[in-house]
């Protein structure tokens, strides 16, 4: 397995991207369709029509106040539910008010509920940014300039957090997997023995692979060879899919976004960190190196939120935490555990048809298999770009493949929130019935 | 007027907010209402009714389809139009898919009619964030550690501008005035002839004053004595409503945020650059020094975008930009000229109300008047935490005053966007005579 403590060479990221952006662009970026422009039909995305969503799996579907369009099964964002996407419009309001600071206040009580942390020392932050803002956070106040980072990655995401590591003047070492397999723990312990890391990161589940890391035997391994060194997790593409145990797991920071299990609209970067991540925070030698993706500059507001009193740095989106609020409220009136077992559950129906098909998966052991979205390994003489606009034609999007070494092989299924939640949406057996028919009119017959 | 070269206490910005945070919090944050915590009559703000807006003013006044609720009239966020609150609530779609890349790819080409540039080397960005974020941008591209700034203050902002440079190393100088008035020219020409600086930041409206900067006047100045420093708007409280002649005033940069005058709720960081910009931008010696806000990593991704092309750096948020498409496309179709003249002719409606009411400005000098905020001095035996619950128990909402020199002292009015572009919703009417009951309810009369 290859482990590099070189750059992470990040203008090749950007060229990876471009080279898909030729007027064809036959391959395609994180999350998006493999597809030629033309190919979509854009009658499939009415703009002003508003009728009711009823799949031919089921017919008694409940009522969505949702216009018709095509069923969003990418690895974020999701579809939403019809009472999150209201709560985006919500009229406008004071970002300091008491309605709107009691909505922030309780958001943040509510996530300490989804990372089932009851310690209070724990702080969540929920800041308007993208998810890779979390990694900013990270970098630019829990580890200072020469510091020791270790990164586990399991693919474009991992490679990712290490070049945001280095530009805040990380030292990272780096432990790159095989793509659809994880670093070990073997070559983790020798790694940590190795050299002192203020922290290390792992990619939770890696979007670009759909492989799902182990962090409860990570932790107590980081815990018991360099115990010192913080526990970070990725966790844009597992939080609210993939069980999370914050205090039993004893992690120190997970970082995430809104729209992928949560199921709340892109915007908000949201987080979690523990006591001990805070005191290290507080224990710099040097400033924070970043001023909008500072601890110091929010730290005292997300206290003062929570505690219900208005405080300001820099002004928060109330319709967006409005929407995440709606969509926590959702999540702990489940309860977290019941929404995990779902997912699980519907994603072992997935992976048992996509085998059914005949169908490979990237992440090739199962127990390293996401529960929030399928990677899958094309037949192979069925390319992405005939494929993925089969789907569309059948109101299906799925997304394409992205990283480098195979981009081309593999297209990846999204399958989280209330496309898995609520089975009267018909999503799941739709994108399966849309699969097995793209691929015979692509002349793949199961072998 | 005192010139400082010493560090901007970040610490005790943050105190003098935590100051505001007592059991009682009489004095508040930036943007809020100035009250006691019982005093808002929260019957006031119905969560599920939806019925039309009337006013007594305008008994004929348009149907709005938003419940009824409080006036937000504070300097932003603002109260926003239906229709751009409607494209908030959007299905979900993929942010790189053909529909949301035309909607952003217009959004991009829109923003430069706002700005009044024609040059296609001038670049624009929509990033997920605060409008904090814009300074990061400015802060962590356009300036290499131990180059000098020269920041000109005339409130909380142009200090928190300071703050903002100095976390990414820059060597700051700044004018500050005393509060109303703004640094004058002859003692900006003098700095400028003492030292080389990177850039000049000046704050176009600053929030905490109501204070407006003379833009064209500056960048004369500026090209005139120091040709190679960038001219860099703070225009968070400006655009949309001040006039802003990119090209022709030869400004570098503009940053700002999407709640204020362009109408949009929060959550997007926007800004336009110069090509001489982005040219120091692409000359820098050494790499940027923020991930997230790296204009290394975005600008790609906004070229690609305004050419229709998808493209992949961090998940932007479709119901935002959609949001912003919608509030562009009104502003693009009155004309931006049109909006300017709009927001002055209501100005002069309000200030002259103002003055007919014995009430005197925190901007002293008519020519330093912000026109999409009044800054407002109280009567004497008046007190913000009295007065501002009496235009709340009228539906009125005002903010509390922020400027640590003065807090106590005065209030603010924010009148941008519908609130006066719509004259049938009767906002300033009714502010103006709530504000006149109010005051004469707390024993004021004028002399």
């Amino acid at each position: 397995m290859p482990r590099s403590s070189g750059p992470v060479d990040s203008p090749a990221r950007l060229s990876l991207i471009s080279r898909h952006l030729g007027p064809n662009y036959p391959l395609n970026t994180p999350y998006t369709v493999e597809r030629h422009p033309d190919n979509i039909d854009t009658s499939l995305l009415p703009k002003t029509q508003t009728r009711a969503l009823t799949t031919d799996a089921n017919p008694s579907a409940k009522m969505s106040t949702q216009p018709e369009h095509p069923t969003l099964l990418i690895p974020g964002p999701i579809e939403f539910d019809d009472a999150v996407l209201n709560s985006m419009s919500h009229y406008s309001e004071s970002h300091v008010g008491p309605a709107f600071v009691n909505v922030f206040g309780e958001t943040l009580s509510m996530l300490r509920k989804l990372f089932q942390t009851t310690d209070s020392s724990a702080q969540p932050f929920v800041l308007s940014g993208s998810g890779t803002l979390g990694w900013d956070l990270v970098a630019a106040n829990l580890i200072e300039p020469g510091e020791d980072a270790l990164v586990l990655s399991t693919g474009y995401f991992g490679d990712g957090f290490a070049d945001c590591l280095k530009v805040y003047g990380a030292n990272v070492t780096q432990i790159s997997a095989e793509p659809g397999s994880r670093p070990q723990l073997p070559e983790i312990e020798k790694a940590l023995s190795e050299k002192k890391y203020k922290l290390l990161t792992v990619t939770h589940v890696d979007t670009s692979t759909g492989v799902l890391s182990e962090l409860k035997n990570l932790s107590e391994l980081v815990h018991r060879v360099s115990p010192d060194t913080l526990v970070i997790v990725d966790g844009v593409c597992s939080v609210a899919c993939e069980e999370i145990d914050f205090d039993a797991w004893k992690l120190d920071g997970v970082v995430t976004a809104s729209q992928k299990a949560i199921g709340c609209p892109a915007g908000l970067s949201i987080s979690m960190f523990s006591g001990r991540a805070i005191q290290a925070f507080q224990n710099r030698q040097t400033p924070p190196t970043s001023y909008f993706a500072s601890m110091k500059n929010w730290l005292p507001i997300m206290q003062n939120y929570e505690a219900k009193k208005p405080s300001y740095f820099a002004t928060p989106s109330p319709q967006l935490v409005r929407a995440l609020h709606t969509a926590l409220t959702q999540i702990v009136a489940q309860g977290v555990r019941e929404r995990f077992a779902a997912h699980k559950a519907a994603s072992d129906k997935i992976k048992a048809a996509i085998a059914a098909l005949g169908l490979k998966q990237v992440a090739a052991n199962p127990d390293d298999q996401a529960h929030g979205m399928t990677a899958i390994y094309l037949p192979e003489n069925v390319k992405g770009a005939e494929l993925l606009p089969k789907l569309g034609a059948r109101g299906v999007v799925f997304a394409g493949g992205i990283h480098k070494a195979i981009a081309a092989k593999y297209i990846r299924f999204g399958h989280m929130g209330v496309s898995v939640l609520d089975p009267s949406r018909g999503h799941v057996e739709k994108a399966i019935k849309a699969l097995e028919e793209g691929l015979s009119e692509c002349g793949y017959q199961k072998a």
